[in-house]
């Protein structure tokens, strides 16, 4: 990294994520000359503590942007689609944690550890990629490096906090409620803008995110659309079930992949794990030693474990992949980008 | 049915599953003359109700199977291995819910909608499968029947009580005291004979029942190996992820399947699982209509939903398959075995 230090905006810097990647730029003691803290009309005027410092939070303005020259963008989809334009027009650089930009072809999707050298070909907006996604290929990519990757087949076991801090508080509150015995009417999830609620506490709902035309959710479209970006290959086969479940923090994620190898062990694919950047192997199942949400935590790696070679299919493993899902998931990836622009000499 | 009527006993009586059998056998109204409730001497003189009759519960030994015609068991392997024998010795026929006599060659391990012939061949023990392996061939059969059946991954999200009452109450114990930032410290989950217990509130343990050679649960392993026996297809190529949840009653799964034909519709397997015996189909997206856990608790039947065709493979199909884990996963299923004893006349 360059001596440099920037001026740096969090926008949403009030929400459960835009927390994380204000936590994260202290930890990660990213050179910061000012730091702007942005967030709706409705949040402004709040105080957020960044290193000793109190800073008070401001309205979002296309105004607010001049002078910034590194954006992250946590607000909602509608937000990221106004205003960082109007970053960009102001000269900043914007990482962007919504869906907005993500698939489109001028915006570099990037995961650090998979695609960092895509960072190269921006046009002002960088898509962060979404949660379930992000823990998926960071775990998988040492594998298509090494062996080549066909096919991928999903099943997610995916943390309330995900759909934002007023759902993890429905959760408790219901959780409460259905362990005294009394009724509570949900009003977040699956899905807050979507017709119908149903309750979190003690149950499985197979819905994240709205339903697209071909059955499939939007969540399991986005990690299907987002793994073949991200990894540059069309051609590969993913497929997608998304689960939300009665889990604070920490996406799990129950993972089938067919390699480009029939002669590769367990131990291979544990050696490989064991080196990968980012990912963290924790698989001893003699002594019950496997991935679990509450263990990761507050942790920025991936984790996986549960390898197994399938019985049948040559080419086939099994695998269970864990990560904090506001951390590597979102906010650890997105200062994880802004560190490697800084590294590559693309924010000057 | 014969108008017979006919001396039933029940091992296991005052737990979880013995509870639903004694409730579920009320429910039908099956021809019973004499109900022996039996148990461990622990619990022996406890009482129990039945069609509004108070009965004690004795303690299970050799000679309490005099005169008994069936006998359900559920009250763990080892008892099923040292009394079932001792029970079918005295004239019964056995229907055991333990894991004891299942991959046994000559024990038949029957899903009423799938083999219920394989009765026939029975020499006093009959097998009642594994919860998870129930729910998900009664609605896979069908599928079989009418297009082949090559290739099932399944990944569970499997309810707490399948790993009985104790288990139920940590995890609602463990649940209060998470909410109250209070410490509790696991003794059951996942496994209660295991070395280490894990926290289950709020948190995904990838691990029901202890650890195979191969690196697979022995829960898995009951998925795989149970199928192929009950589905007489010793070449299908099966695959299983268990995965414990916060969850009291209720198993789902994400089920992968690719079939004998490429040019199957969504529409035709909605339409199969419409007629198959034993399955409702609830698979509506754009009216948030899927099986969930909560809704399925109490109900005999097995729910299906979420139905995709695989976006790259033509004769691959996605759908999430949800039960009742103490019914069909285990009470009623015994039950509807002794209805078909008695239907066919192999109970006289």
């Amino acid at each position: 990294m360059s001596g440099n230090q920037y001026h740096v905006a969090v926008v949403g810097a009030t929400g459960a994520v835009g927390q994380q990647m204000i936590q994260t730029l202290e930890e990660r003691d990213f050179p910061i000359s000012t730091l702007t803290l942005l967030s709706s009309s409705r949040s402004a005027g709040k105080k957020v503590m960044f290193k000793g410092q109190e800073l008070t939070v401001k309205e979002a303005t296309p105004e607010a942007f001049e002078g910034v020259q590194l954006a992250l963008f946590s607000a909602g989809g509608s937000v990221s689609k106004e205003l960082a334009p109007e970053a960009v027009k102001r000269g900043a650089i914007v990482v962007d944690n919504t869906s907005a930009f993500r698939m489109n072809p001028e915006v570099p999707l990037v995961v650090p550890e998979v695609n960092e050298s895509d960072l190269n070909d921006h046009k002002g907006i960088i898509a962060n990629p979404n949660c379930s996604t992000i823990q998926m290929v960071a775990a998988l990519e040492p594998l298509k490096q090494t062996y080549g990757l066909h096919k991928i087949i999903v099943s997610t076991y995916q943390a309330v906090s995900g759909a934002g801090a007023n759902a993890v508080t429905e959760m408790k509150e219901q959780s409460k409620a259905a362990l005294n015995g009394e009724e509570y009417t949900p009003e977040i999830l699956p899905v807050k803008g979507d017709k119908k609620h149903y309750p979190i506490a003690f149950n499985a709902i197979p819905q994240i995110d709205v339903f697209e035309e071909n059955g499939f959710t939007y969540e399991e479209m986005k990690m299907i659309n987002e793994t073949k970006k991200i990894m540059h290959d069309a051609e590969l086969h993913v497929a997608a079930t998304c689960v939300r479940l009665p889990i604070e923090t920490g996406h799990a994620e129950s993972v089938y992949v067919e390699i480009g190898r029939d002669d590769v062990t367990v131990e291979d694919v544990k050696e490989l794990m064991k080196n990968a950047s980012g990912v963290t192997l924790k698989d001893d199942p003699s002594n019950q030693v496997y991935p679990m949400p509450l263990d990761a935590v507050g942790k920025s790696d991936v984790f996986v474990g549960r390898i197994r070679k399938d019985l049948n299919q040559k080419n086939g493993f099994h695998m269970w992949i864990v990560s904090d899902n506001l951390l590597k998931g979102a906010a650890w990836n997105s200062v994880q980008i802004a560190e490697s622009l800084a590294a590559l000499n693309i924010l000057k």
